[in-house]
């Protein structure tokens, strides 16, 4: 099995009110990476400038990312600077600089182009289409959006979608997608409009999964200590394809088996600042915490008398 | 087994984006006997107006719903009028007006200060505290309370807290009692107050369960069709100690099951306008949606190769 992503890769500058980082590691396909390649082979294609620290992707090698389709080119790499207050449910963004992510055209080697899973990170429908076209018989496809696409280029994102197994967004943007308020019917129109499955991301409530046949619901594991939300969505989507490609399935439960571990993945990620948490994050762990997440959910049936 | 509840039997004034309805049937106590009554024996201690058409509460009698309690004096009924917008998770409270509920001064009869659990309603901490002096030996003892009793009364509530089993809140009330933005440190910190369990209310995002030894976590049950959330909170409270008592326990096991059979009977509530769902709900559809919730939320255990 293998696992693609295409992304960015990118130098955040983020404050929160635990804190304040300037240049760190970022960007979608990083924190996909980091997550997914705890459970399988993962390949980035993506773009960085000149002023990119190489070595803070070592640790992607070593867990076995194939890094060879990160293009590095002059420039200037893709920056983000961001703001959460309080609640750290939402990022204010300061400044967004495209730099060398604003020309990105990814190209697939030989090796990526037989990819069994892919996730389309957040970067234009064109591009995620482009991305599909190199590719030769996926058998799953993820893709991200956000609210700027499904504004400025709603007629590409539909030419997508049936294309689309599973489309991975947050609440407000399926809403803004369907032009329905409720989270509910908002992904049964996304399903009209041909996705098969859409997981909708809800911060720190979990994430609601709605398949052809069932709905699946896992909180966001309870934590007293986030400190950087940032990557949160990106590596819930790193685990959730990560266990859908170890396991080489898209079955009812193996998705809701995925969408607990993009959960728990993703609340590792926030305990920390940037990839700090991902970084020497073992699967030891992510397995202690998934079984903390059944104890979390369990619940026994009704005696029978009941009723 | 015997559940009390004190609390407001009120006319409600909702507009929401489905319609608009006046001088229905509404009150915390109402809501909570409506849906605790499919389940236990329930006695309501509460105030009502000349102008209350009593009539309204017949189904609650045909359910055994014991209203001795409830007293009918001179004035006017208690009514509240509120808005909700889209995403109808917040009420726009419009106008409220006490009436007879200004001068309540719970008296309890013999049968119910011998109740075995009783449910608090959001009323005056002082209030709530003479219902307990008044109760022989309460098993359980649950207490809502608002924003406006946690800043103008924090004393009471300080001296009410320690004789709280169960207190239950929304996210937004048990930061402000704590202090503190992350709701899992202002649970804990709620408990350092002397609440034994903290049952947080999260809206259309479920309940959170917090006890000394362990967590909980049950989403609200999605639906496509809310039409009003009025009550939701308080049958929420109704199913849960209304199961609890039912069971008669207390006991981790019981408390997961009643958390969710309060999601369960809210996600009713919430169908239609008042507590015109509630009217004709029976148990055997609770039950069903019970059903239902567990496949909702489950998940199977990791392979044993993995991690």
């Amino acid at each position: 099995m293998s696992l693609l992503v295409v992304g960015s890769v990118a130098l955040d500058s983020v404050e929160t009110p635990f804190g304040k980082r300037d240049d760190v590691l970022g960007g979608s396909g990083t924190y996909f990476a980091a997550a997914a390649s705890l459970l399988t082979r993962v390949r980035v294609v993506g773009v960085i400038g000149e002023d990119f620290p190489l070595g803070d992707l070592e640790f992607l090698r070593r867990r076995g990312v194939d890094l060879d389709g990160l293009s590095r080119v002059p420039g200037k790499t893709f920056r983000w600077r961001g703001r959460y207050g309080f609640d750290l449910n939402t990022a204010e963004t300061l400044d967004t600089q495209l730099n060398v992510f604003e020309h990105f055209s990814p190209e697939l080697g030989p090796q990526a182009r037989k990819a069994s899973r892919i996730f389309l990170g957040n970067i234009d429908p064109e591009l995620q289409i482009r991305v599909l076209e190199q590719v030769e018989a996926p058998r799953l496809v993820c893709a991200d959006t956000m609210n700027y696409w499904i504004s400025s280029r709603r007629a590409l994102l539909q030419k997508l979608l049936p294309r689309v197994d599973v489309l991975m967004v947050n609440d407000s943007e399926v809403r803004q997608l369907a032009g329905e308020s409720n989270v509910l019917k908002a992904a049964h129109a996304a399903q009209r409009m041909g996705a098969k499955t859409v997981l909708v991301k809800r911060g720190e409530y979990g994430a609601l999964l709605v398949t052809a046949e069932h709905r699946f619901f896992a909180p966001a594991f309870p934590l007293a200590d986030v400190v950087d939300p940032t990557g949160a969505g990106d590596s819930f989507a790193g685990g959730f394809l990560g266990l859908l490609d170890r396991l080489d399935s898209g079955e009812p439960a193996a998705l809701r088996q995925a969408t607990v571990i993009g959960c728990t993945i993703a609340s590792f990620t926030v305990e920390r600042f940037s990839l700090d948490r991902l970084r020497d994050l073992e699967l030891g762990e992510v397995r202690r915490r998934f079984d903390a997440f059944r104890h979390l959910v369990h619940f026994d049936a009704l005696p029978d008398d009941l009723g």
